[in-house]
Formats: C-alpha cells, structure tokens, sequence
C-alpha cells in the first residue's frame, strides 16, 4: 500500500470539503443565523487537518494500483461525512454524535433518509449544507477531485470507476479528468435548468434551490417535513418528476446528445428498459390507487411521482402512500432494488444489472433445453465478458445476502418486518424512505443506536457497491505487494 | 423430443401411484370409512389411464436425453398431483379442485401448507394418503419408479439428478438402480426406526405412521391441527427433532457409515457447517425465549424443535412461533430460505449451497484485494468446477428472482408484508408455515384461488429446483434436435 499516495489524495478531499461547505456559510452569514459559527469552525479545523498533509506529504510514486484505489475510495467518503456530521453537531441542531453522522451519511449517498423529526426547525444554512451534500455525493466526490484538482496520474480512472456506480464505466473522451469536468458540466447545466424551471412553476428561490439539489444527486432531503407535497403545486411536481427520471438515465446519454448522436443515444438497452419499466409502473400504480382518488387524472399525478421518485432513487414524496394497497408497496420496493440506470447519480443494483441478470437467467434455462448450443449472453448487441457477469451475479448475491443479514439486525429493534426490511433496503439502495414506520410520514429516529450505525454502514456499502468497503475488512488488502 | 418414451415412462409411474394408493385404501376399509370408495375409484381411473399406456407404447430408443429427463420430471410431478388431488375432491373432503391440487402438491412437494383448518376431520385413509404423498415425494418419485420397475435405460441418472436436490448429484454405487434402491432401504429402515421409537414415547401407532412419513419426507403434515404441540409429548418432540434434522442431512452420509467410513462421512464441508449452523441457532432462538418462557430447559425445548423443524424444512410446530420477537421471525426465514443439506428429502437453497455462495463472495472481495493472484474456490478440499459455481449462483438468482415477483403477486390479496413474503418462501422452499397470517396457527385458505395456484407452482418449482419446471415455457424445449 503506497500510504502516502493515499494520505496526499484524503488531504485534497478535506482541502476540498471546506471550500464546499463555502455557499453554506454565505447563506447563514447572510439570515444572522447562529450556525454560521458552527460551520466557520468545521471549516477550520477540515482545513488545519487537510492543508498540511496536502503540502508536506509528497508521494514518491503517483501509480495508483488497485488497492490504493480502492482504500481512497473507501476511506474519503467516511472522512468526508465524518467532517460534514461536525456543522450539526457544533451547532447543537443534531447534538448526538450517530445521527449526525446517519444524516450527513445519507446527504452524501444520496439516500435521504433522515432521522429529524422537523425538518422546518433547521436554519437555512444547515439545511442547505445538507442538501448540497446530495449534489456533491451524486456525481462522487473523487471524480469532482479530479475535475478541480492539479493532475493526478495516468491510472486515475480506477477511482473513478470505484466511485462510479453500475457494472461497468465507460470514459466519454481519452483522459479522465476532461471525463470528470464534462460531467460536472452536464450536471451543473441540468440542474440549473431545473433551478429556473421550479422557480417560474412558482418555488421560491432557496426552496427551489433545495429540491433541484436533491433532484439532481437523486438524493431527496426536503426542507419541508412533507416533502415535495408541501407545496401541493403540480406544475412543479411535474417538474421534479421529469428531472428525477433524467438524472436517474445515464450521462453517457447527454454526451451523445451533445455530439449530436441523438438516435445512438437511446439505442441503449438499459435507457430503453428504464423508460419502459417507469411508464408501466406509473400506468400500474395509477391504476391501483383509482378507486382511491377517483380520477384518473389525480391518481397518475401521485403514481407517476411517486414512481420517478422511487426509481430514480430519490425518495421525496407527495402523498404518503404507506396508505396505499399493499401491492404497491411491494411494487415500490421492487423498484427500490431495481434502481435507475448505471452512470447516473442513482442507488439500487441498476437497470443494466437487471437486464444482465434476466438474460443470464434465460440462457441457464435454454442450456438446460438445448445443452450443445453456444450461447453468449449480449448487451446493446456486444457479448458481456464472462468475468464482468460473475461480477454482477456476485453483486446481486452482496446485495440480497446484506440485505437479509442486514434486516436480522435491524430486528432487534422489534420493529414490523416491512419496516425493518424496507428500511435497509432503503438504505443500501440509496432511496430515503421505506414502508410502515419508515415511509414518507415516519423517520429513522425509531431505530436505536446500533441498527442507525448500521444502516449508516449500509447506505455506504449501497453507494460504494460493496467491494470497495467490505474490502477493507480482508486480510489480503493490508497485506504486502500488489 | 422422444414423445413415446415420455409416455411410457410417465404410464408407468401412474400404475405406481395406484399401488401407493392402496395402503390408504386398506385402512379406509377396516375403518369402514365412505371415502374408500374415492379412493378405489382413483386407483381405476389412474390404473385405465397408465395401464394400456405402459404396455402399448413401446418407445424405439430407450435414450433419455436432456429435453426427455426434463420433461418427464416435471410431467411427472404435475401429472402425478392431479390424480393424486382425486381423492380429496372425489369423497367431497376437499370438493374445491384447486384447494385440492394445492394440498396433493403441498404433499408430493414436501411443503406441507395446508388450506384446511380442521384437519381433524379428514378420515383416516385420506390422512394417511395426504402424508404417504410427502414420503414418497421427499426420496423423489422417479428415484422410486427406477427402483422398483424393470430397468430402464443406461441414462436414467440424468432423471435421478433432475430430481434429486443439490448442485450435484452423487451415484453410491455404479448402477443407477442400485443407487436408487439402496437409498430407499436407508429411507425405510430409519423411517421404522423413528416409527417405533415414537411409539415407545407413548404415541398411538396411527399418529406415530402419520408424524413418522411427515418426518422423514420434511415435509410437515400433521393429524393434528394443533401439529405436534397437540401431543404435549416432549421425549415425542425430543425423537421428531433428531429424526428431522437426520433426514435433513445428506444421505450419502448414511452410504459412508454404512460402509464403515465413520469418519469420512462426517467430513463434509456441508454436513458441518449444517449442524454448527443447527446448534447456534437453537441457541440464539433460546436465549431470544428466554425472557417469554422463564426455564432454559422450556426455552430449548421449544426452540430446538422449531429451528429443526424449520432448517430440515419440516414445517411442524409445538408452539405458535409468529408470538415470538420479530428477531426469531427473520432467523427462521433466513433458515427457511437456506433450508438442509443436498440429497436429502429437505428443501430450500440446501447448505452447499450458501456454503459455496459465502466463498464466491468472499473470493470476489479478495480478488478485489490483490487482483493478480489465481484463487480457487474449494469444497470438501476439491476445486468447483467454474460452470456448476455459475449454475450455483443462478439457481440463486432464480430463487430470489421468483421469491420477489411470487411476493408481489401474492400481495394482490392484500395481505400484510410479512405473510406475503413468508407464504412465498415457505412454498418456494417447501417448508408449510410462514409467518403472520400463514404462521402455525394460521392456514393458506387465506389466498385467494389465483395465489393459491401461484404457490402451487412455487411448491413444484421449489422441489424440481426450478430448471425443469421453467425450461418446460422455453421455445427451445419444443424445437427439433437435442
């Protein structure tokens, strides 16, 4: 393990915190409000920790090998929430130590799952803090180092692709950190869009400005207790539902777009599975909930967001439809392990994933029908490397053996098992919400300390993708050599 | 397709469950019981259908190939519970034909679920039927045909190992006759053995024969409504807990001792980790208990048969689990879902299973670690071959895949989570009761008929290990060729 590589690059992501935590500080300076003192101090001591190492220590060697990838990847996002926990904690607005850190865990996976009871008594500076934490998590936090740091090295695309969620990451241009601006230039132009467009549907601005953070990083914090129903504005639902559906697509389709490849860009399987499993599950749940809305028209206004919001992710709600028939739920939390699509800035296993995994499962039963035909399992009519689909067959394995795992733990807080259940798969899919006690009008303060350290654990594991954190729990990656 | 070949074979196993009807038939005479004449009646209709077949059809070529094996595993489960539910509908005990097929499937398949609510109602020659069904299903019906027909074909392994649970199917002795034969001798004598100590503990010779075939196929019919907590009978309870967890164990094991190879039988990596995980979870579900039953002897007693009773996917109950704390429902679902040992009578994922599963993963966070070095997943001290860890990690797949869609039709209902769920995993892994609603108190009459044939096809999809039942909807499966 080269330790000082990896201590230089944890050093440039603190430098990088407090210069993030900046527009925060403006806005509570700006409303007098008593935190701006709480973040000032973060900001100092994020910056006394990081500009030393930054400055002294220099790696001898900049080559970055798997497990030097692997353990930056790792331990800057538990640093990074480590040092955004500390606003709410100096503050005294979130005083206990785990759910500061549950909070600021799940601002920067983009989960959205909060332990606050009244979200309306944070200060706006706070609030902001920890709708930003969405924007910056959704894209990662290494591949924003990359875009805005001097030049690293020539092996930097492994942390990219350690950070970046799906089974596999292509680079739209050769080097890797023209790849990391263009997507923070996507990224930044959408959700300004989205800015303006919630603004003229009639938001105010810091309201507006809250919602396209959490649009955009598929995050869902709200600054209102009720979420996106607060307002009960649906041009502005509509507005949130489309761009939840378009940050949950992969960014390699605007790139396309960009280039002008506008019919190459959805001849992807995966946008056109995502597109299609979100229109039927919109049409679905529109029409399970219209004996209870009446018209077809209200019932599609609350399915469709419902759905976006769930698909992409980002968890923020417009009704609480814990109220709902129970098929839905269970509709809702397929679509919760499901997922968007890979390369966007949502959670869950990804649509490209579960595409893999149906194909793979029909040419085990067509082996069995045929056993002498070869078959190669295709994707966007290229043949998937063997290697790459145990990889995502030993994903899905992860993902249900933790999430099993995961809910006998949480059990012991004696909770219904649709709340424990959905509660982690909220959490390792990144979502916010779950069913019973956890949806939309329940929190995550019922759990007791351990089952929130393990659901903080959870959201983690769900953002990295597993491997990168459970691997710092194996002997071999603190062994000697490569 | 060899056609004539399905055919015979599937006459001849109709003229076999005549024969296994008549044991039933017998006692429903001395018994002067009306529903002997049901029971005749199927045996005429089952014997005009199977008879002139089976001496007719002459097959040409006595090859059983892939697509044949297939076909006739699952023809023969299906067919065989259709004439299997006559009976039921036949003496007007069960008049409704799909709680009929549901309860004949629920036999055959080991799961033991059960749609009547007085069980004690049913003559006896129809009791006795209804558990003669889960010690003939739990061995395999085609094992039985094998063994007791005239010989078939040099390739009737592959209809063994389509039939016999596990990744892997091991022939004890070269013939596939002789194999077939030798396990149903090790299958009766501890049938009897079980049979006669039962009696010793004070039970009536009828009850004792009923808990006795319910025990050894794991499949979990009782005569009793209140299962085997009707006895109160606790050196009763102490014999049906060893003899669940034996015939839950991998019978080649019984091979081994037989042979004098003490020590060599109990060297497998599964039959290891199958009782470690038995005693720990008796432990961890006594101390849950504890507090409920106040004595550590009343705890153990009742959580020792009820882990047994679940892991060998027996299904019986001495007490109403669903009042124990919610963490003793997701440990017995996670038993539920993992399930015993390959080449037993028990159903689920079996322990090699989840054994290989847990290496696979850990192998893949190790490579992870150090990506140049060659690892070799190892069971019982030999490397498993790359395509049976694919098949491994499918079946997974396909267990999961169906268990979440199975849930979400099964949600249609409107029954809270915990029974949907349950109710899928109990039939998918041929336990009998789940949790809530389906729970040892409860009873599967609560679905609806179009969940009932859902869970009927889960049962049957379950037991056959989903293959031979899914590849039957595969377009390959009808083309020419091999």
């Amino acid at each position: 393990m080269n330790l000082p590589l990896v201590i230089s690059l944890l050093s440039k992501l603190l430098v990088l915190e407090a210069g993030l935590m900046l527009p925060a500080l403006i806005t509570a300076l700006i409303h007098r409000e008593p935190s701006w003192a709480a973040l000032l101090i973060t900001m100092g001591i994020v910056l006394l920790a990081g500009l030393p190492l930054m400055l002294l220590v220099k790696p001898a060697s900049k080559d970055v090998h798997a497990k030097e990838g692997l353990a930056v990847v790792s331990l800057s996002w538990v640093l990074l929430s480590l040092a955004g926990a500390l606003p709410f904690i100096l503050s005294g607005m979130i005083p206990d130590f785990i759910n500061a850190l549950f909070e600021t865990v799940s601002g920067f996976t983009t989960t959205g799952a909060s332990i606050l009871s009244r979200v309306e008594h944070l200060p706006r500076g706070l609030l902001l803090w920890r709708s930003f934490t969405h924007w910056v998590g959704g894209m990662g936090v290494l591949i924003l180092t990359l875009a805005v740091m001097p030049k690293l090295s020539g092996r930097s695309a492994m942390l990219a692709r350690a950070e970046s969620p799906g089974p596999t990451f292509s680079k739209v241009v050769p080097r890797m950190r023209d790849t990391a601006r263009l997507m923070y230039a996507v990224y930044t132009v959408l959700s300004l869009l989205q800015l303006v467009l919630l603004m003229l549907a009639g938001l105010p601005f810091f309201d507006a400005l809250i919602h396209t953070l959490g649009t955009a990083g598929t995050g869902g914090f709200s600054s209102r207790n009720q979420s996106v129903g607060a307002y009960n504005n649906p041009l502005a639902e509509g507005i949130i539902t489309l761009f939840m559906l378009l940050f949950g697509m992969n960014f390699v389709v605007y790139f396309k777009l960009l280039r002008g490849e506008g019919r190459a860009a959805f001849h992807s399987e995966e946008v056109r599975v995502y597109w299609i499993l979100a229109a039927l599950s919109m049409l679905t749940v529109t029409l399970t909930t219209l004996p209870r809305y009446g018209q077809f028209a209200t019932a599609f206004r609350y399915a469709s967001f419902q759905v976006a919001s769930i698909m992409s992710t980002t968890g923020y709600a417009t009704t609480d439809y814990v109220l709902w028939p129970q098929f839905t739920h269970i509709l809702l939390l397929l679509l919760m392990v499901v997922g968007a699509c890979a390369g966007s800035t949502a959670g869950g296993m990804k649509v490209s994933r579960v595409v893999m995994l149906s194909k793979a499962s029909a040419r085990e039963i067509g082996q069995a029908a045929a056993p002498r035909k070869v078959r190669l399992l295709k994707m966007d009519k290229k043949p998937v490397n063997e290697d790459t689909l145990r990889s995502v067959l030993v994903f899905f394995l992860l993902y249900m053996g933790i999430l099993f795992l995961g809910t006998l733990i949480a059990s012991t807080d004696g909770h219904d098992f649709a709340t424990s259940f959905s509660a982690v798969v909220s959490c390792l899919s990144n979502i916010g919400p779950g069913l019973n006690l956890v949806g939309p009008s329940g929190n995550f303060d019922i759990f007791s300390p351990h089952v929130k350290v393990l659901l903080t654990f959870l959201m983690l594991a769900g953002r990295l993708e597993f491997i990168p954190l459970l691997v710092m729990f194996h002997r071999e990656m603190w062994a000697k050599g490569h």
